[in-house]
């Protein structure tokens, strides 16, 4: 499975929200997450692009992998495996056992609104500010998922450029 | 927690569940276990005495890191992290792509008798045979422990040298 997605900045979220109510859609669920990266003892993840994160948010712990993005049309996509835990303190024991470095933490209080195969994600990201996330997850069909992501976003007035970085990426370069 | 066990090999299961079934031990379980075990990128767990294994067995699936050996006594204390995890499939999936590669599985039938705070397993190794393992968890006392475990072989008739090597050393030195 692969997740085509685009971020982009949101100055005024109110209108967002505004948007998709006009549009009939209500939030789905809104969540609290607090995430923790870990960096490899034998390459570096900022280089090879990949990703290892403990998510602790009020559904429980989940490890994930994701692999290094790739870019499509105005989208990204990237292999990613999820795993439900069942304690988050015993997960990073071990991952700090097995030689993986701590690198940030990323806090965050997300809204998902669902628009049939495609969760629109509202981010109030600690340090950063609001962003949108657009995300179809697909078998094939890459290019496709990432022109309709164009014209969601437009339709939601968003019309900033897409950023292809992470928060975490974002995170760090502040520092 | 520190793991205190000694592991002796036996000649005759029969003899040992016979002297269990007189000082009145029933088996607590019978358990299949498969275990996976992975080396690292970065360092070789065969010469840093360290171990990352995922078992399959009916309660589910777990990985699980331990620390190099220490020995104590005739025994030996170690490290132990165990957690479990909703998909086997999917955390052999985010192992590999961290680098980790599967260097070799092991399969038992394992017999859990408890006595007290000691838990004796009788296992039946597949390729290797049948070996006797009693282990004390213990947060201090550790020579303690050691001397107890010797008392316990004795009264089971064990009488062979305390063995050191883990089942997939001895399976990788019989390659």
């Amino acid at each position: 499975m692969l997740e085509v997605e685009a971020k982009f900045a949101v100055p005024d979220p109110r209108e967002v929200r505004a948007r998709l109510n006009r549009q009939g859609v209500r939030m789905a669920v809104r969540r609290q997450e607090r995430d923790v990266y870990y960096n490899a003892p034998h390459r570096d993840f900022g280089k090879t692009d990949e990703a290892l994160r403990v998510r602790y948010d009020d559904t429980g712990v989940t490890v994930t992998y994701k692999g290094p993005k790739v870019r499509v049309g105005n989208a990204k996509a990237r292999e990613e495996f999820n795993l439900a835990v069942a304690s988050g303190e015993t997960l990073e024991a071990i991952i700090s056992r097995l030689g993986f470095r701590r690198t940030a933490g990323v806090s965050k209080v997300r809204e998902f609104y669902e628009l049939g195969d495609v969760t629109v994600t509202l981010d109030d990201v600690e340090g950063l500010g609001t962003f949108i996330e657009i995300e179809i997850l697909t078998e094939e069909g890459k290019e496709d998922a990432a022109d309709r992501i164009g014209v969601i976003a437009k339709e939601l007035g968003v019309d900033g450029p897409p950023i292809y970085t992470s928060y975490l990426e974002m995170l760090l370069s502040k520092r």
